[in-house]
């Protein structure tokens, strides 16, 4: 099961420490750089959709099980499966976004937690107009 | 990049043909059984909650680019990345299902489209209690 990046973050962000944890909590806009190998399949994403980025948190741990939620070590250590931590068996990021310009296989969108150059696995529209924000 | 699965799916569904294409058209209830490297891992998953599943569609084609829409010719192709197709660069699936049971790994969900024997590659939590669905 191997996972090759089909295009990479553009970000003002290269630290995780200046990383927020959630996209509301002040999340930059970011430019999604995608290989001209999958330029075709990027063929209907428009300016004003919500999509769900998935991208590979290259700089994350794996072999972390449990954490304190949000670094709280007044909360009991949970399982990372029930959190968002990037820290994780296989470290897959989940980031719901909203397309505000297309420009070739250059997508921008409105505001993204992943540091600059995080790998991109794949995208998939927002279905029903719900977003998991 | 390598994908490391942390379970499988069991499901009644077999076969590709039979699966519905989204979970709302009559996906059944399926078992999500962890291995037991990751059991620390599930802590806080608990009956009732929502979660975002991730699967890897291992009978998926990765050279698919472009997809007439539900498989309707009438429709024009479209880019992989805007649709929910399985076939593409990376096959990831996402579902949101509910937990209606946890026994020890073994996970119960309400319903999933996923065939018997997916590799689970992550679970995380929705966020806001505002689904995908």
């Amino acid at each position: 099961m191997l996972l090759r990046p089909i295009g990479r973050v553009e970000s003002s962000l290269s630290e995780r420490a200046e990383a927020p944890r959630q996209p509301d909590e002040g999340a930059p806009p970011a430019v999604l750089v995608f290989d001209g190998s999958v330029a075709a399949a990027l063929a209907g994403l428009a300016v004003g959709a919500e999509i769900v980025l998935i991208t590979w948190f290259d700089r994350a741990s794996r072999e972390v099980l449990t954490v304190h939620p949000r670094g709280d070590t007044d909360r009991p250590p949970t399982g990372v499966l029930a959190t968002r931590s990037p820290d994780r068996p296989n470290p897959i990021g989940l980031h719901t976004v909203r397309i505000t310009a297309v420009d070739g296989t250059r997508v921008a969108v409105d505001r993204l937690e992943a540091l600059d150059g995080t790998p991109i696995v794949d995208v998939k529209p927002v279905l029903g107009g719900i977003s998991t924000r």
